[in-house]
């Protein structure tokens, strides 16, 4: 089984995988939690160049839809196909869905150029995926109670508010595979919201 | 005026670009001279994960390629259209000719995945591309003298031979645009040969 985790910046998905990840294993099932962009060590190279705030050039939106693609065709190759070949439970934060909401309806690539390349280089979608839904100023808040902000942390209101509409389009479009989850309550509540689906 | 140049490790394209931006210049033409994968500060950073011998893991064939592209994309972007568009004469050491060459041919992969990158993330292709020819024994003397090589210099013969033929088969397909050159003779020899072109 292959779960993704979906949303914009602080609306509690590490906290939920973590719960998620702790209910499978004292079911005695074998779990990799992993994370894109990055979940391999050449991977997070890449996610390293993806949120560095350090640059001395604009990063442009193909560049950066091209880069979060190299990552995940190494994550898939590296991580994610062999432990579903070998049985495990995959929970990802973040994968495609990510792409579309960021790079399509945040940056707005057209979703022609997203759609050749989950044609040619996504060989494996989630079997579940979990959007973390809040209003978009608490997960900022949240965010940046975390510390320094990365390349996207670092964009504002209206950015988010579009990769929001995002996630809606595509769970809208998907309701068998994206669960949409009230993450403005509370993590447990969360969790259990996440449980009746599982 | 944009002219890229090709051809496997050794063949001498550093030094035939170089004559060909000094006779450009001594016209009194601007001249860009960049190269691939590179030419601007963030996509040299990819150049050097493509490069790099230390990586703790295989890179998928996909990630090579999607990283290539990459780059591409933001050289693209920051140095060659807005050098074109200032009727600059841009001159390329590689371009997406070496994407066929060396991932489609060398790496086995499809020439869809390149097709769909070429189709929607390359708005301009060289006018003139210049495919400098040598035996693949010579080349790799010449790469071994300039020192520790990179990860593609590092293959073997059998690759090189694959990456030949794949330029051979891009320069039947486009002889109008494809022009090759007998890189085996002297510098001087190899020039001249270029300029009958020009």
């Amino acid at each position: 089984m292959f779960i993704s985790f979906e949303g914009t910046e602080g609306v509690g998905k590490t906290t939920l995988i973590r719960k998620i990840y702790d209910h499978f294993l004292s079911q005695g099932k074998e779990v990799v939690l992993t994370r894109e962009p990055g979940g391999t060590p050449m991977a997070e190279q890449i996610r390293s160049l993806l949120l560095s705030v350090n640059h001395e050039e604009q990063m442009s939106h193909d560049t950066e839809l091209l880069l979060m693609y190299a990552a995940r065709a190494q994550h898939l190759q590296q991580v994610i196909l062999p432990a579903l070949q070998a049985d495990k439970i995959v929970l990802c934060d973040r994968f495609t869905d990510a792409s579309f909401a960021y790079q399509c309806a945040g940056r707005g690539l057209s979703e022609a150029k997203l759609q050749v390349l989950n044609d040619s280089f996504v060989s494996r979608m989630p079997d579940c995926t979990f959007w973390l839904d809040a209003p978009i100023e608490l997960g900022m808040d949240r965010a940046r109670a975390r510390g320094a902000l990365d390349r996207f942390e670092q964009e504002k209101v209206a950015f988010f508010e579009k990769v929001r509409a995002g996630y809606e389009t595509l769970s809208q479009r998907q309701p068998e595979r994206i669960k949409r989850l009230d993450a403005s309550q509370l993590p447990d509540q969360v969790f259990a919201q996440a449980l009746s689906y599982l």
